[in-house]
């Protein structure tokens, strides 16, 4: 059993350069002290019984004892009929919220500054349901399932993380002038959440208005909550605002506190194993991870070593604009968080 | 009948602002000289015999018999069940190819330079099939339909719209990572397509990722062809790129040259009637209308006018940054167009 105050995390690291990063941020958590266990699992998609696609039993079993996992990349299955790990994941665990907080980081420039919002995206239904249909030769359709079950669990998340993030507003975000049943629905049920969260402003907008406005002007948003597809489009769309998926943080939420954090950037093969990867986005997510189990201190100190890493421009990965190694990002990152002793 | 060489076109001036940026427009091409002959025909869904919507008849035949058509913003339905008058003009002249040129106006102030793409939007299946079904209480389901019919139509229509454009590069965009069968249909259908326009670059990429690279690094993009509600989307984030759906015009294509031109942005009531509005995106969709029927000589003059007048900054509408009238503007685009003689 595990001594006084740690926690066991299920650690995944993933494909391509998913160990070295993953490596870089249990470097910088014992650097910082976290109180944390990895169990490193990996994750290949198996036959289960019956020809059903499953995650393998001893990653499975981790992550049920212990409910919180971290996870680099994963390769996307090349297998015609191979399920997509990430996908498998959010379903094995029925992790329905998919949180990115976008937020601009000083001394990393792009054309935005200011933006601070958080994409809530409806992770388990609607566009991926994978239910589709051959009608007839050369007529194919795919069917969009919207429930008022996942609709008002997907709101209630976005209303209550909006105020447990001193967050002051949510947007949901639909189509319902065009799928008027199945985005009505949805919209439907974030107003009668709306009811109920009286401190949090409520507003919505078309996705194609969202997107319009987003590039022209993104601090105007806060939170915003969505179906699955437009979350998959904001989602990486806000990212993109900010410096992409090398500096982005994702959480994945289940119920009961199981949750899955990840960089959601790929496995980048061309650079793995060679030292020059940049950790950053599978550390915030880490750092979210930490908040998430209410671990705000650890959080925080790992968080700013990394943004004053990156602020002060000394050692900075290739991608970021410098010319150090993954591994002297990584301890320049570990220095700061010592330091803070 | 006309005189020698003179085209007529259906004006559609549409709500709000409409007529006042129609009249403006029409004040240009006189200016101009240009050979169109205007037939002001006013759209509001009608119920016609058995209850279904249509457009009213003396619309429909002035479109049956000029083809080409110009029109102004519509106010969107209130009443439910009223049809949005848009997508009923899509659909009565099967107008399957949604077309907006995206280009970064000099002197028009933006976080992007050098945008120059085109967005090519399937517009009329996929999401806005407008199938959907209750299944059972809290259970809705929309239907995404795809055609091959439909998908080899606008692919061969990107092609053909790159091949006549000197555009080196067509990318469908998708989601066939999730959706196999619909979006699989149309990339297959791309593909294909692709093969006979040995001259033009093929590529694909997922919707999310266009997404992330459009807003770090637009200027990568050329023509992208996409089903309908990707495109409803991109269109509009790419339309804020270049300063927003004041200033981005777009074209309806049906076959046999039948097309309808318009400015996509809304009707602003806040505003109409005050010699305020902005006229541009109206006038730069019928500078596409133009070169649609083959007058470049007269859709280059009134372009060039235009964007002269937008890099001058003398005067400009107030939501171009200036302090002039919508009048002011447009006389001034038609003294230089004057000039030009
Ligand atoms: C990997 C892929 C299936 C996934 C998705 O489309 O949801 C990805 O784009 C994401 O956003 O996590
Ligand atoms: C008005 C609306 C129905 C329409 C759409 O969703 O297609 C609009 O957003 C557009 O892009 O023309």
């Amino acid at each position: 059993s595990l001594p006084r105050g740690m926690h066991t995390v299920t650690m995944i690291p993933g494909d391509g350069i998913g160990p070295e990063i993953s490596s870089a941020v249990m470097k910088i958590f014992e650097a910082a002290k976290a109180p944390i266990q990895w169990e490193e699992r990996n994750v290949t998609a198996i036959k289960g019984p019956g020809g059903k696609w499953m995650i393998p039993p001893d990653a499975k079993e981790s992550m049920d004892k212990s409910k919180i996992g971290l996870k680099g990349p994963l390769k996307t299955p090349i297998a015609a009929g191979h399920p997509s790990m990430n996908l498998l994941l959010r379903k094995t665990f029925d992790l329905y919220a998919n949180v990115r907080p976008c937020v601009s980081i000083e001394g990393y420039k792009t054309p935005y500054t200011d933006v601070n919002l958080v994409t809530i995206r409806e992770n388990t239904e609607g566009e991926y349901s994978g239910i589709e249909h051959l009608i007839v030769d050369g007529v194919v359709q795919s069917i969009k399932l919207i429930t008022e079950d996942a609709s008002r669990r997907i709101a209630e998340y976005a209303f209550e993380y909006a105020r447990n993030n001193q967050r002051s507003s949510v947007t949901a975000v639909h189509k319902a002038n065009i799928m008027r049943m199945s985005d009505g629905l949805f919209l439907r049920k974030c107003r009668e959440v709306a009811e109920t969260y009286k401190d949090i402003k409520f507003t919505e907008m078309y996705l194609d208005t969202v997107c319009l406005n987003m590039v022209q002007d993104p601090t105007e948003f806060d939170v915003l909550v969505m179906p699955n597809l437009y979350g998959d489009i904001l989602s990486d769309l806000c990212a993109g605002l900010i410096g992409g998926l090398g500096v982005t943080p994702s959480g994945n939420i289940g119920a009961n506190g199981v949750a899955i954090f990840e960089s959601v950037h790929g496995t980048a093969p061309d650079i793995a194993g060679l030292d020059m990867a940049n950790p950053t986005a599978l550390l915030l997510s880490a750092v979210m991870m930490l908040r998430h189990m209410g671990l705000h201190g650890y959080g925080k100190k790992i968080e700013t070593a990394c943004f004053d890493t990156i602020r002060d421009k000394k050692v900075l990965t290739k991608d970021l604009g410098g010319n150090s190694k993954c591994s002297e990002f990584t301890a320049d990152i570990c220095r700061r968080v010592q330091d803070m002793d």
